[in-house]
Parts: C-alpha cells; sequence; structure tokens
C-alpha cells in the first residue's frame, strides 16, 4: 500500500513498524495497535470456532475481532484507502504493531527505547478501548493499571481421603478461601489496608459528564447478564469502572474437578488475582500490601506462596490538550455528534511508556461495544464499527495534520 | 477355589457372590468387599502408573491395593488355603463384592432386599479400614457417615474482561469464596447452626481407651505432610476424626485455570463439599442446614445452585458383643497382642445396610495404614499386611465358628 515496512525480532514477538515518507513541515502520528490475542479458554463456550471468523447479523465473530485486529486493521484500510486515492497522508505516519499487549508490553519499552529516532512522534493514537454507548464517538483520556499476584496454598504433602484424615488437618481450600473472603468486606469494597491511600479523587467535571452519559445500570446489566450491579458504596457504576480501583478474582482451583464426588483432603489450592489500578496507586506499593495482608492472615496450619505477576501503570491525560481537541473534531465528524469523555477500566500500559520514552500523550479512540466480549467466548465486532474506524483514521489524520496551524485557534473557541 | 459363584447384574456395576455349602450347625459369616476404586485423579502426581501394580521395598503400589482390592484378595486367600489344605470351613461362609462402594453403594441395598434369603447371615465381616498403627491389631467399631453436595455460583452470562467490567458486578468466584469462609470459623469449627446438634458426645471409656492407643500428633503430622495438626477445639486429633463431624471442601474451581494471568471476570464458580457425620446425625437432616445456611449468605447479585449428592449413615456397634469378642481373639491370635477399639473417619454406608436389611452387625477388621494413600496418589498397600490378612481371616472363621458354643464362656470371662 505504499509504506516502507520492517518487522523487529524481540525476546519473544516481532514488533511491525510501517512509515510513510517523514517530512519536517508537517506532524507525527504514531498509530498503535498490537495482533496477539487473549487465550480462546474456555473454548467450550464459543458457539462457533474462535479462530474461523464469520460474520453473523452484522458482526465478525472471532478471537481478536475487536481486541486488537479489528481495529487496528480499520486504521490500516483508511490509511490504504487515502493512499490510494490521493497519493498522499496529511501527516508523517508510524504503524506501530505489537505482540505482546495481553502480557503486559514486557519487549515494548526497550524496543522504544532502542528506536526512539524511528519512532519520535507528536502524538499517539489507539483504538484498542471502548465506545460508551452505539453511535456514540468516544475519547477516553484515563485508563487503569494492572497488579497481578498468585497465592498458593499447600497442606498435607498429597491429597488426602477426606474420611481418614478429616478433621485433622487444615484444608488448603477452606484457608484459601477465609483467605480470598478477607481481601473485601460484604459491600464489595477492598478490605486490604491501606489499598485506597494513593487513589485520586474523581473531579467534579468528570461526575457531572459521566452522569449525564447515555449508559445506565441496565446497559451494565444487559451487557453483562448479571443479576445485579454491585461494586464499592459511594459511586455510580462508571465511576467504579473508570476510576476506582479492584481486586478481582481471576481464577481458582483446587481439589476435584471432574463430575460428581470425590471425597478428598486436597494437598494445594491457588488462586488468581489482579488489582485494577487508578492515578495515583502504584503497582508494586499495591502488590505488597495485598501481599502483607495474606500473610497477616495465613494461619500456620498451612504454606503459602505468593507470586507478583506482571504490572501496568495507570493513564490520565488532558482532554482539552491541542491534540485532544483535534482527535474530538475527528470523531464528530466521522459519527455526527459531539465525542464522550471517558475513562476505561482496562489497562494499556504501554500508554505509560509513550509518554516516558516517546515524551507524548494517546489519544484513545476506541470502537468496541460493551457487548463485543473481548477476552471472553464469542468475541465479536460490529461490521459498521469496522467501516466507521476506517471513516475515523481519514478524518483524525486530516485535523491532526492541521494541529499548529489551526489547532490553536481552535482551543480558543472551544475553550470560551 | 470350590465355592459356587455367582454374577448378579444391578442398575450399574455388578455383584459377586460366592458360598460354600451352608449347613445349619454352624454360624454363617458374609464377608463383603468392593472391587470399584476411586479416580486416579490427580494422575499426573503418581510416581508410577494407577492401573500397573509394583512392589516397592515392601510395599504393593497400584490404585486399589489398599481400598480395597488388596484386603478382601487376602480374605479370598485366606479362604483358598483353608479349603485346600482341610477341604472345609468353620463356617457358612459368604463372599460378597460389589463395585459401588466409592460412589456411596446406591445398588447395594436392593440387591441386599432382592437376594434377602441367600445371604442370610449371622454378621458380617469387612476388611475396609484401618490398623491404628503399623502391627497394632485393630477392631473398629464405629465409622463416620458423609452427606454430599455441591454450590455453583453463576454471575455474568459469560467471562467478562475484569478491566471493562471489573467493579460493575459481583465477581462469582469472590461470593463463592465468602460463601465457603462462612461454613467454619477461625478455629475450624463447623459455623452452620444445628450442625452439632444431633451429635452423639463421646462416652469415658472411649477418649481413655484413645488417649492410650500408640498414635500421637506426630504420626499424623508424619502421616499427612501437614505442618500442623488442626481442628476442633476441646477434642484430640483422633476424637476430631473419628467422632465428630466435619464440613470438608473437596474441590473448588472457577475462572483462569492455566499457567500465568488472565485477566478474566468469569461467569461462574463451583464448590464440591462434604460433611462427615457421626451418630446420631441424619445426612438429609444435615444437608437441609448447610443448605440453608447458603441460601440465607448468598447475595442477590449472584445466582446460587445447590445439588445434593449422595449420602450414607455413621455406624455404631457394641464391641463388646458375641461376634466382637470373638473377632478381638482372632485379631490377637493373628497379631499377638490384645487389638485396640477404634472408630473410624471413613463412611461405610453399607454397614446400615446389613444392619437394617439383613438383620447383623458388621466386624471391621481393617489392614490399612495411615500412609497408604487410600483415595490419593501413590496408593500402596504392605506386603506383610497382606500375608496378616491371610492368617487373619483364617483364624477370624475359626473363632466366629465357635460362637454359641464357646462364646458364652468367653463373653463371661471377659466381663469380669
Amino acid at each position: 500500500m505504499g509504506l516502507a515496512t520492517e518487522v523487529h525480532r524481540t525476546a519473544k514477538h516481532p514488533v511491525v513498524v510501517a512509515r510513510n515518507e517523514h517530512r519536517p513541515d508537517r506532524p507525527t502520528v504514531l498509530i498503535y495497535g498490537h495482533y496477539d490475542v487473549q487465550p480462546e479458554d474456555p473454548v467450550e463456550e464459543w458457539t462457533r470456532p474462535p479462530f474461523q471468523p464469520e460474520i453473523v447479523d452484522g458482526r465478525i465473530y472471532a478471537r481478536g475481532a475487536t481486541d486488537n485486529k479489528g481495529q487496528i486493521f480499520a486504521h490500516i484500510c483508511g490509511v490504504e484507502e487515502t493512499l490510494r486515492e490521493t497519493g498522499e497522508l496529511p501527516v508523517n505516519l508510524t504503524f506501530l504493531i505489537e505482540g505482546e499487549e495481553e502480557i503486559g508490553s514486557p519487549n515494548l519499552a526497550p524496543f522504544l527505547v532502542a528506536h526512539r529516532e524511528l519512532l519520535k512522534c507528536d502524538v499517539v493514537a489507539v483504538s484498542d478501548t471502548g465506545m460508551v454507548a452505539p453511535g456514540v464517538p468516544t475519547m477516553t483520556y484515563g485508563t487503569r493499571g494492572v497488579a497481578a499476584l498468585e497465592v498458593m496454598v499447600d497442606g498435607p504433602a498429597s491429597d488426602l481421603h477426606s474420611g481418614i484424615f478429616g478433621g485433622a488437618v487444615a484444608n488448603p481450600i477452606a484457608v484459601l478461601t477465609r483467605l480470598m473472603a478477607s481481601l473485601h468486606d460484604e459491600n464489595g469494597r477492598v478490605a486490604v489496608e491501606g489499598f485506597y491511600e494513593e487513589v485520586a479523587p474523581l473531579q467534579d467535571w468528570e461526575r457531572e459528564e459521566w452522569a449525564a452519559l447515555p449508559v445506565t445500570d441496565e446497559d451494565w446489566l444487559r451487557n453483562t447478564g448479571s443479576p445485579a450491579v454491585f461494586g464499592e458504596a459511594g459511586f455510580s457504576t462508571v465511576e467504579r469502572v473508570w476510576a476506582r480501583p479492584t481486586l478481582e478474582l481471576n481464577g481458582i482451583g483446587g481439589g476435584f474437578q471432574g463430575v460428581g464426588t470425590k471425597t478428598v483432603l486436597p494437598r494445594r489450592a491457588f488462586a488468581k488475582i489482579t488489582c485494577r489500578l487508578v492515578p495515583d496507586q502504584q503497582a508494586e506499593a499495591v502488590l505488597e500490601k495485598v501481599e502483607r495482608h495474606l500473610r497477616q492472615h495465613c494461619p500456620d496450619s498451612v504454606r503459602m506462596k505468593v507470586e507478583r505477576g506482571h504490572s501496568g501503570a495507570a493513564y490520565l491525560m488532558d482532554p482539552r490538550s491541542e491534540f485532544g481537541l483535534a482527535a474530538q473534531r475527528a470523531l464528530a465528524t466521522t459519527f455526527g455528534k459531539k465525542a464522550a469523555l471517558t475513562r476505561e477500566g482496562g489497562t494499556l500500559p504501554i500508554l505509560e511508556a509513550f509518554r516516558e520514552i516517546l515524551g507524548v500523550d494517546t489519544l484513545l479512540l476506541g470502537l468496541a461495544l460493551p457487548d463485543c466480549h473481548a477476552h471472553a467466548p464469542d468475541e465479536n465486532f460490529p461490521v459498521e464499527n469496522f467501516e466507521a474506524g476506517i471513516r475515523l483514521n481519514r478524518a483524525l489524520l486530516a485535523e491532526l495534520g492541521g494541529v499548529g496551524r489551526q489547532g490553536e485557534t481552535e482551543t480558543r473557541r472551544r475553550g470560551e
């Protein structure tokens, strides 16, 4: 399609970089995406094979359809169309597409450091977040961070007969469930000492903007299928998801997993935990607090092991910046209405890397809908969002290309 | 070997019956065993294939080596030896070997009812329990019962992204762990209302006899590999295991089970529970109490389903009965020392069936050791216990054959 393309090896999965000719007289935009996906597990809950894309009722079903192959492909198609029609782009463009986003992008930061010149830019644009509602253009100006750990509780040296030994020694599942239950109070607030200490409070304008968004608890119920919304008292559901930290149990296991009964007192049980972090929480400090809580609450009747996993920082940018306003204009042009300003419950650890290594903000212009089932069985992406993504790419590059020439005027106008 | 053998179909697995000629002038003894075994799961923790028996350091390693193929086979070998040497047995003998003991013997009671005449006897003998210590002959006069249930907690309709949705809805694993943690207090006592209501207290002679047994907490630690003994306050470890009820978590599962992290808010979690019951608890009443507790403690933020599983009654006989004393003499003869009187933490629901349908007591003359790993990986059976079982069978049939002729005298002598 007319871009110069390079595949760069990393310690794990390669990074793809594609660029047009970069000239000093126009802004440089880096469009980031990722080609890796979450495991298809539990594969038996998919209604079709996860790696054979199929369009049903206007949606493309496949693992990665939304997160992130479908969205990054829309940008590629937009650039291809523009180049085919005009032979030129309004900006210096760099595509950066990696393969380790779902495991916290461990090799991306070193790659950015090593290729700082190649990747030099004025702003990053990413479509890997969501629209607040179908048809509502959305700019996300913050994300939550993540911090993972796993807890293993070991009791007996091997599985025991629960009749012959039951009552004599602690059951690792029972100990683990007590430990896990101690992590929240009954109202869903995290009960780890100091967990909320560094949390930056929500701004008034955010609470007002979010309260006016076309998203209700009924939407959350419909999109999740849960019987009720549930979370920290004193916050609305969007506030809980976008601006409050969580401690989520992602997996638990131990003892007999088959059908029916096995009268076993198991030797081990485990739980997998991830915390979602918000500004200004630090991942290591939060993990330290959770681990200390677990050690304080674990009885001597078992042995406990805690393993820390990956982590990524929360992110926040100013949506009234020049590039932020340009992106909102592009969204408004593409969808014919004012862009909603939101944060996002998920984590994009790369945002902190772009800011720290390349020194730039990232525009999050997501096209996913809440019922796209990212990370879950039957992941899908609406064809109309895919086509909107192509149009958005064209409007966005046009608007960003104008920043510095007309951006100032525009900023003043919006600032009135 | 000279017995008349029949294989009887049942709704599931067949029952094998073998008999010598039954004559009215001698007692009739039914020897019961089972040929079914527990699942080999988790098979990866076996150090050798579970279904290829191998003798290592004087122990036979295989699934069923102890529970129950090895023990019932010792009885068969004892009878075979006697018949080969003398052509005759001192009793009317019936072998009854079934294939559903590990799932609660659902078809045995109907079989006993249907074949009451064929199986008519004066006493039952079973080797499916344990010796209290190596070389210590043991007669078990009571067992615990069992009552199983499974809890399923459903939240969202499908697995959700824990970033996009975390904080909005209840996490089924978190709810399940709170529910499970509510079932015990922090000292290991079952916290279900009324759980201990029907429990018959221990007799003074039992506490004294058990306190004098050659079994210490160090033995329990060595046999389990646990870092500590743990259980209900106010009771010794053997009292906790033999005469106090438990609520044990046999399995728990939900969410991501693989290596590493998956940032999922899972749709479902489950736990498998069995209670061990003691006289005079009734299984259905206990399950009713546990289920009521769960329903009272389950929040509206999830849907909960409770499924009841198999159950079996606890059992208690009088060890000073005629047949009880005869069995203790046989044990003393075989091992050269007085038999220990114990109860057993496991469950043999067939004992209640023998009592109710055939109207007889059961002599529990087990040969398993605490480190035989019944129900667990690397199940094994000492060759010397196997050989002792053969000798025990001969002494037992001789002693039981004398009951009614010399039993009265013997009873008076012991009763002094």
